[in-house]
């Protein structure tokens, strides 16, 4: 088992650069909770999610935090993920102006109400961004 | 009514406009059919959806096509119409390969039987792509 | 265990009605198709679906069927029994301009595609509603 | 674009007299929330969702109501919207024990966690209206 | 009524026996809750969800119990009714690894933000049953 | 990519052998239509999905395919995978018995219809099966 981790080390430190390009200190909290839990989880995370899915170079990691915002904001299951699919859409690059834009537009497919609680996980964003950005 | 008809019309044309630039010929398809079962039904999709939210200018058309492939792809309760914004994401300059990426996101966010739902319409919408193309 | 069905019989007939006066001839219908996988299922439909819940006194069957017509457009996830309630809810004397409504207010709450489904569904509950009511 | 707002007028004061019926103070404090994110933001919600989708003559605003409780329950992506909603139905005629059927019945096509979250809502919706009503 | 009453008391008690083998004192701390509300809603529980489906002979409650939590986590629509049920589990014999793969596996059928959310269920449910254990 | 793609090779061995474990032919099946659209696509279903998550030991395969079809059945956003997995449950010594009672649990978690859904499915999964069984 160990020298499986040690072939996929490179493909972790990927998934950690971007997971930290997301917001910077993510990895280590991700990971070192979810390997609390289970010592291969943060792999499904790091190397899966974001190395091998959200790493793949056919689309730039702004417009992927875009169409991230757009899907949780339609789903409306994970509030607190979709926060920080938006801080991390601000931090590489989206700016608040088209984060609202997404968050509107999904009034039209996934209706009014999915497009108000995104409107409140913008709010937190924006300000949780701003703060950060003062400092 | 009538006179407000005539008021919305400037905002009609600006969304019937954005419907053929998805597909030609949509806006006629769509409203026509709409204004079967009833008569202000046509504005809801051409003044509300469209020119009201999809032609705000704080997104271009192309973004906010790949945007709803990714919400459809989630959502996965509207394949039809999944398919129709694929079409239009292509016709509006979405490369097949940005489309690809989309969906393969989505196996993330909502799973990989969504995902492997979003790889069917995509299927289709390509063979309809290059199939138009093709004429 | 045949003495419980005893029991429960006035149940049983009472949901069967309720079933019968949606579609004349769903309670035979849909219990011998249940019948055939288990034989307590049938009376989930009927003793609990229909009789327990659809049954009790505070709602009339007609604004029950207006509601279950809400709750499936938005929902999305059963498209041939949002048309049997369609159905069900013309033949209790909902109009057909009222379940249009229903269906178009579904777009606030559940996005446009929901209710393009929904309208799919109208369509097709229409035209059976009118095919018998012409014979 | 100003004097497409003063055009619009006429329905914004439709819309946000329907808003205020479902709760007094509704429409001033959704839409200045609006108006700081976007000036267009609260139209939507005034103009499209209100005056022209909730607004239209084909059902009344209990019955409408009723409906939107029917479908936050069942999909249970809006818990805060559905208690505004509920608290919107027993202002405008619903009773609570209609209310109440509403969220039992959505047990059978959403499921026992469904109703069991709306019952949640049920209950604080109707502590407002009793609290607002004993002023 | 109330002769039904007493007929059903033999299937109400099956119900509330299964309600306190997932945890001692749900019968009561959920029936007495319902009744308030109306004096056949706690019977919906105990009779139709407890007795006539988890009751049925199939399948063990320990299995139950696991399906249930898949389909909690992967639905994501009752985060306490989840947490509720990863204690039940617990609670007949389900143990906290397999409780975790399954939320583990519901990465893939529903998407990696319904299985943090799930693992956060997990975290309160392992903490709750570790401290009604170590009492 | 070429060298990642041998380490990653035993790996994907097994997670293939897990597919055709479910239905025979499926890997060739599921990968060559995947290569087709992307050569690491492929790897995301036997690397990720079954090797990784699906492979873990912690729940044995029979298990997890009944937490599969609980899943699905809830979900209602993919039937051909929904009856895939319940021939696949089939395959991997789950009784026909089992998966109706999985089905019917359903319909207390996600509801009627999805139950219903469900049903359909199984009565297509298991005349695939008793046919392939005839053979």
């Amino acid at each position: 088992m160990k020298s499986e981790l040690e072939r996929s080390s490179g493909k972790t430190q990927r998934g950690r650069r971007l997971m930290d390009a997301l917001e910077p200190g993510t990895a280590e909290r991700v990971t070192s909770s979810l390997a609390d839990l289970d010592p291969d989880l943060a792999r499904l995370v790091t190397d899966y999610a974001f190395a091998d899915v959200l790493g793949r170079p056919g689309l730039g990691l702004k417009t992927r935090e875009m169409l991230t915002v757009a899907a949780l904001t339609a789903l409306g299951n994970a509030p607190s993920q979709l926060e920080f699919h938006m801080r991390g859409a601000l931090n590489v690059g989206v700016s608040p102006a088209e984060l609202l834009e997404i968050v509107i537009q999904m009034a039209i497919y996934a209706g009014v109400p999915a497009c108000m609680n995104g409107l409140t996980a913008y709010r937190a964003a924006l300000a949780a961004f701003e703060g950060s950005d003062a400092r």
